[in-house]
């Protein structure tokens, strides 16, 4: 690629905040000539195209061309040239089936998981349920105490709803003295979104009838556990809150819940009970294991946090993050991933120089409530040491805070619903590690990430 | 259940067309009394929850909850419960590489495709590709020949779309002389929809510097048939027109494209070039066997069409659907797909009196340009024989048309763009099928889809 039509003022027009943050809608619009992209993109020898006088492309055919290829399949499966893209499962060495995988969110991209790739919690495993035996008990303060088999409950009208699910701990390793060592999804990717089709709730608690006196619903899974939690019946009777079917598309899949799974948008992962068996409507919460000992922290107050359901805004810059390599200085896409349990993404801001200055980033259209939100924005890295990061604001004007902030509300004694602000360094040699400043850079782990960045 | 809250006047008062189709908001909102949503699921004896007293799922555990679950996964699959999920293959006898494996339409619900179930279309089979060694190569009617990896591809800024690819010979079963007995998908499911993430053709194209001259480019696909299309260069052009890289979130299947697909949203599936080597800009089509005696229909006029890129609006009822069995009399949710290549869906209307009257069907939210809009209305059959059908409309005001006007337009020797409405009848036993008009039901074939109703 030829270098002569590098134009350092055509550069400076673009940056928009320190350090070489450049305008979102430089790569969104058509409106410079011919040569200004490649001038960017081979800003400090940055190359990314190969010239190529004598095309030979054209007349010599790889291997996979000479050949005919695999059949047809029932059920497609990824690429064997994709077999790193995976949940990393960490369980408990006492109870296996007591653990959590995460989503691998800095090699994934747009803003739906896969369902094979969404995140997993389980406190005993993954229960094998036969769908003709299973069934749903509505009971307590009701009109008439029913039973519904799947069947059943597919005579009902459905909705969808496209939303994340996010674990009250997920990335909790911020709380930890030390920044992680681990890349971004295998830190904070107890999160993930789908589409999710269901009966809505509601219809069926207007069916058997509430008493007066209803005041919350006790759901329980049909896992080995017994999972139980509470929820306050004006959550339940929520357009958006499901009884869930049907995972992008297809019926829900057995870590997520087969065959039914509640949906409590923006609500903490916990309370989106997975494979569904019973709700018992009472007038006060059960008070299980899982809302005492369990999701429930101790204040510099004094006081306890407990039902902190909402999941407040967050983001998180998925490329370049910990353990990537910019293997040279030039113009990379920063992106990431913003979502919040009350509502919309309003705005992303960005900065790469460790907080003084930010940017807006551009964001994905269509922004769904209580989805995830993919942001995007250009940077061209110097090749000097710096500290990028990412603050989501939601409908509600909530901004997303910075670490000490967090801390100082928070104090030393939480575990759940961090949601601080997560900052990346790069060095000089371009490798990008976990900080929670910039004067407590991590090494990298060993465990490098290919970024796929030429 | 109940049956004492029935009141005919309350079923009427939700009815919005003949033969029993009621309004789309019963459904939606919680505007009626308790027992007014019983009443009507009970209408005709529809049984949907048991009556319990002694609710016996608080006290007796199913044999799942009575051993661990099943270990973390690293990548996850359906339950083995829903082996019957699948594509539908067929291929040429003589060319096994050669056909398509259709998508469950009938089987799925919301409006996202999961990756494993989209619809495929190859001519000489699946290449299994190595990204480190594909190529992209841009030349032709260009400044600078270019040749991109996928490393140097995923440095680009990237975009999102959510839509429907289907392709051009999608339906053609109903050009035939009789009604096809195959289930909904199996007849209709050549088109899927999907999130695609990748970069923006234009982005390229303006690095690579068209010539002025340039008014087509002619895509290639690196697998053993080499598949060549041309493509208007405005189409190349447009902001959503992408090489994509990620499909649902994941790096594209490779049924679907893997590494590489462009991506044309709204036009014909053929278009959509996967496993994508070259673009060559030219200033003419390529003429190639795909565009001359395939893809070019000789119409009623003597004149042939060809080069008939967009798709027109079309809408299946998804369930009930052929093959399917209403077991009782009573309410039922008929739900399906609508899509237009032009843009959004405007509206879908029900009939389920063979078009005598019709009745707007709610559409889900929300609604995007190019992709698939899920709409659903309830129902309430009777008992007796009844032919039920669905007409999309779209932001065009372009209404899907019925199968005699489409066969008065295009004529006999049609095999693409099939597009009209699509009717099923259901006989006195409750059993669908697909019919032409009410007078010749077809017997449906011994293959029953469960569609899970009791």
């Amino acid at each position: 690629m030829e270098q002569d039509n590098l134009d350092p003022s055509t550069l400076k027009k673009y940056q928009i905040a320190g350090n070489g943050l450049l305008d979102r809608r430089l790569f969104l619009k058509r409106g410079f000539q011919f040569g200004a992209m490649s001038t960017l993109l081979a800003t400090n020898a940055t190359t990314f195209a190969k010239s190529t006088t004598e095309p030979p492309l054209d007349k010599i055919r790889p291997p996979w061309m000479r050949k005919m290829g695999e059949p047809f399949s029932p059920y497609g499966n990824p690429s064997k040239f994709e077999d790193q893209v995976l949940r990393f499962p960490s369980h408990n060495a006492a109870v296996p089936g007591n653990g959590v995988s995460w989503s691998p969110l800095h090699l994934l991209e747009g803003t739906i998981t896969p369902n094979g790739l969404h995140y997993e919690r389980h406190h005993n495993g993954v229960p094998q349920i036969d769908p003709h035996q299973h069934r749903l008990l509505i009971h307590g303060l009701v009109a008439k105490n029913s039973v519904f088999s799947i069947d059943a409950l597919l005579r009902y009208p459905m909705q969808s709803k496209t939303c994340f699910i996010e674990c009250g701990g997920n990335s909790n390793a911020g709380w930890n003295k030390q920044p992680s060592r681990s890349e971004a999804g295998y830190f904070h990717g107890l999160v993930s979104c789908a589409e999710w089709t269901g009966v809505p709730l509601r219809v069926l608690l207007d069916e058997v009838g509430l008493n007066s006196k209803a005041a919350w619903i006790i759901a329980e899974g049909a896992d080995a556990f017994a999972m139980q939690v509470s929820i306050p019946i004006e959550k339940a009777l929520a357009p958006d809150t499901l009884l869930a079917l049907y995972q992008n598309g297809e019926r829900i899949r057995p870590e997520n819940g087969y065959p039914l799974r509640l949906i409590v948008p923006g609500w903490e992962g916990v309370l989106n009970v997975k494979w569904l068996r019973r709700l018992q409507v009472s007038n006060r919460p059960v008070m299980a294991r899982n809302e005492t000992s369990k999701y429930t922290e101790l204040q510099t107050t004094g006081k306890a946090r407990q039902f902190t359901f909402v999941m407040d805004a967050k983001s998180i810059i998925t490329a370049p993050s910990a353990n990537m390599l910019l293997k040279t200085p030039g113009v990379y896409p920063i992106t990431g991933l913003a979502w919040s349990g009350r509502g919309k993404i309003k705005q992303v801001d960005v900065s790469v120089d460790n907080g003084k200055t930010w940017g807006a980033a551009a964001l994905q259209e269509p922004i769904l409530d209580r989805a995830f939100t993919r942001f995007r924005i250009p940077w061209q890295w110097n090749g000097q040491p710096a500290t990028i990061k990412s603050r989501a604001i939601d409908e509600t004007d909530y901004i997303q805070p910075e670490r000490h902030a967090l801390l100082k509300a928070r104090g030393r004694h939480s575990f759940f619903h961090y949601n601080a602000i997560i900052s990346w360094h790069i060095d000089e040699s371009g490798l990008v590690s976990h900080v929670y400043d910039e004067t407590n850079a991590t090494t990298p782990s060993n465990n490098l990430i290919d970024s796929g960045w030429d």
